[in-house]
């Protein structure tokens, strides 16, 4: 079959005729149809210090997909160990990613343990069920936030930005403010719903305005960016909130004290989906029609044109980039 | 100045001339312009057993109002018991309820303490801020649920029940199906945004589709009916939760093994609103334009028409009843 | 292998020769040596309505035991459903119990899936390693209230009940006060930890003078029986919660307006064990010897004596009635 | 009456005769009879760059006390924005703080507002309660995490550490690591219950061989040393907790990814104590015998030794240092 592999510890991937994946009694095998690009096959792509330090060259790439109406939680995990007998397996310490750990969705087959498939209803387009992974972690940084009745703030406009735009709106907050320093992007969060999509110079007047100077209940930091960590944490009012899912590339310098302490925040780092009861949200979500993540999707490629839709998301000027493989 | 009053142990209201109230330090007159009637003000009027029981005349009846731009919780507690020092003051036992306890508000004047005054923003009509004590009522009863995604079954279309459809509706719920007998109240709750308003012999097959032949997530018990309440706890899921508020004139037999233990339910009182958690939420959920319960308005008296007013609840037709006063 | 065998609708057990159990690809099969006697074992023995309802005789009874150095979740969930899915397996509704719905562990073997089994550890006894299921249902019941500085009251002082007592003192309550009608009960639950022990007639006085006359935080509900239910509600101050483990036999008259709804309670039904997060907890708390359930422990008998322990539980003076097997 | 003050901007307090304070009609004069000595107060003796920046002499310093059988909250907030108005008052943006806002407690007479004057049952001595705003602080870090079943890393034990160990023990904690570099205030731990007290480079082991390599589910950061802090992160487990006392005095450089993020942890800036949640829970655990402060007092002075006191805790020797006023 077809695949698109990273081959070697270089920069790029190589799209090539691979065997099909083999599957144990306990995995099922998928012919794929639809899988969304991410920045971690970004990071995979560039064999980046992080790629270096994880991944080990062969393997196939890719981690979000559709497939036979169904799509796949992509950590795998134990299943036996403390965290995943008490409820936490998305922070299973033994956990192996597809695309990363062992070979990926971006082929035409990939297997899966059959635990991790998540069926998807008829009204469930191929396009938004090969996106679930993202959303996922979107729908995770949300909704273990309070948000009926909040005035949010939104720290990075990259497509699970974007998505949590779409989902605060559907969760009842009462404001949205979000930030990016690209206007495609903060035109995408405006058009899911944001009250506010502005550059992050602009956020602080926005947000004092809006809560009498005080500051936002919850903020959710998808940049990974440190100025916009700090800006997270001064504009969140005292006793907020802060949900953490950008992942910054190197050390941040914080004033604990005027940062966090005093003000008395909580701060939740975010990671994967709570399995699987941020799946069976998203689906509540995706059925009702209050959210709705298509207008999200900029950019469709075939496999063949990797380099292109790498260089789709590293303008900064795309929603959700996917690849159509069938 | 003038007022309704209830003169003495017997059915009815007067309609009188009595002193306007005076005021202590630390307390504010307020020139009242509109005023909700309340189930609380039938059994007054009708002087039943529970009024009987509790009310002392002569006093001012009502208890929900707006003037000068302010409304005002009209639960009049301690400050310094151990509930009220740890943020439950919505069950001081020593609690005093206006137009119960102590003077109330359908008159032109009235006079509170001034923590319990709730400003009005300029956007918030008179009419709205007339309603804030049941509209709180019902946003205490949504929002100490898990309603984002979640699919909701309300059971009783009165006010509050009808508030409790809209304020769902914004804060996420994935559906709402709605139960009463009265088909202008099951009109209401559509125009708040039930997915479906049923009478209560149709809510199984619907609940039972809408969820795999699970049930609800969420029960918002808002009628007191007998029938209802069985009804509740028979189409809540295992593992869910209901929130009871409306209030049976009678004792019930339960099978506490099969509708609550076996069940594993988690069950909720609902008493008066969060003070002032509960208002701030409805603020912001009023400012936001996420809900707006003009529509469950549907009449309007002055104070010399209460028998009408009564007569109005009474029908089972109606909506919120208000009293135009200024 | 020897078994205790519910062989025929009809009261009593037969100890007799059976086929030793096969075990599928994804179970074991585990040598037992001690197994624990529950009330659900006498219904089962005396074949009363619940009985006749539920199960399908000749089938092997129990549902606690120890063997090989494990014990093990006797309800066998199908994992795959959305309350499994979400953390609620308790509650699952393909729910088949040992010793219920298949062959339990009044026998020399039994066979277990292989997920369902927990291990002990070298410093857990056999006979405590025996109790883990009715422990856990203990565990479950004080672990999902909020314990440490409260003041408890326990009507009930079955084996459940007593080891509420012990993990409520580990865990940090600041009162706790029992009430049975047994005294030999009571004194089991004073050796445990109870501040008091009392007959219920007692309890009133007691937990008014302990509160100031406001009621208990917590009421744990271990009896079944009306009455103590009754007081249950009676006893809780406004705002409370009350855990309800014990299952009335008939149905209960209830007040829901002055008992439930206007003390604005949380009521809580409790099933099983949270799997297996209370196992985890039970296991940190006998590990870190805070909790010792021995002394609850205080009738032992071979299988042969089955009438005998039987017998026991129903004298109403038994702690935990324990088969040794091996 | 004699008072200890800060008369100018430069190091030191000053022992001198003032006006004795006049108080408001919703005030009360209370006759000090202990008063703690806080780290705060070493921060204004020294006259250091918070302290310069924050408070305007002259006034009295010291904000733990007791007299007349009260003691008090420092914080006198404004009870009316909507921080104090929806039960978050420990951060009130105008909060004013006695002993640093306005005259404090190392005096012979202090004034307050009744709102803020708590009540000492007989069986508290005069030390005990004038070092309730300390063990507040203990309280709260310990009491919002969960406690019951856990295994609790304590880095730093200075007296809110001290305070903090005892407090766990008594809430039912599994297991107690406590570390601190000075072996005095180890021994301390180690007394109010701390499994081991270690100097920090023996942690590891110890929480690694305890958790079977996981990590801690709660860490209590009570030190603000910056490698105090890292070696929290670094001991807590995913999905775990940390609770962030220890004020650092400059800025920490964080590894938000691999210290923050991926790990999943949830993190609690504790300010204060929860109003008045906290000083309830404190209250039923000393009355209750469960949690007695007493061993952690180590130093008493007289308010004409202020000098000496302060040495005392610049030693890094003491546990709680008191002043005996009265």
């Amino acid at each position: 079959m077809k695949a698109l592999v990273k081959e070697s510890a270089a920069p790029g991937f190589k799209l090539k005729d691979v065997e099909e994946p083999r599957i144990r009694e306990d995995e099922v095998l998928i012919r794929v149809r639809r899988a969304g690009v991410c920045g971690t096959d970004v990071h995979i792509y560039d064999w980046d210090a992080w790629a270096k330090g994880r991944c080990k060259p062969p393997f196939v790439v890719g981690h979000e997909f559709e497939g036979d109406r169904v799509t796949a939680e992509g950590h795998i995990v134990d299943g036996r160990c403390l965290l995943c007998r008490t409820g936490n397996s998305h922070v299973c310490p033994y956990t192996r990613i597809i695309g990363v750990d062992r070979d990926g969705c971006f082929a035409e087959y990939i297997s899966m343990p059959a635990t991790n498939v998540w069926h998807l209803a008829d009204a469930i387009s191929y396009d938004v069920g090969g996106i679930h992974d993202p959303m996922g972690n979107a729908f995770h940084t949300v909704l273990t936030a309070e948000i009926p009745g909040a005035i949010v703030l939104i720290t990075g406009c990259g497509p699970i930005g974007i998505f949590a735009v779409g989902i605060c709106r559907a969760a009842g907050a009462s404001r949205i403010i979000a930030t990016d320093v690209n206007d495609t992007r903060l035109a995408l969060a405006k058009s899911m719903g944001a009250n506010e999509a502005v550059h992050p110079e602009q956020a602080e007047k926005i947000v004092k305005d809006a809560t009498g100077g005080l500051g936002a209940d919850v903020v959710l930091e998808m940049s990974g960016v440190p100025a916009a960590i700090h800006q997270a944490f001064a504009l969140v009012r005292v006793g907020g909130r802060v949900q953490m899912l950008g992942i910054p590339s190197k050390k941040v310098d914080f004033d604990l004290a005027t940062e966090v302490i005093f003000k008395g925040l909580t701060i939740y780092g975010v990671v994967g989906r709570r399995m699987y009861q941020t799946w069976h949200q998203m689906t509540r979500f995706l059925l009702s029609g209050e959210f709705d993540p298509t207008p999200v999707i900029t950019h469709r490629f075939p496999l063949a044109e990797a380099d292109a839709a790498i260089a789709a998301i590293k303008s900064g000027e795309a929603g959700k980039v996917i690849f159509e493989i069938a």
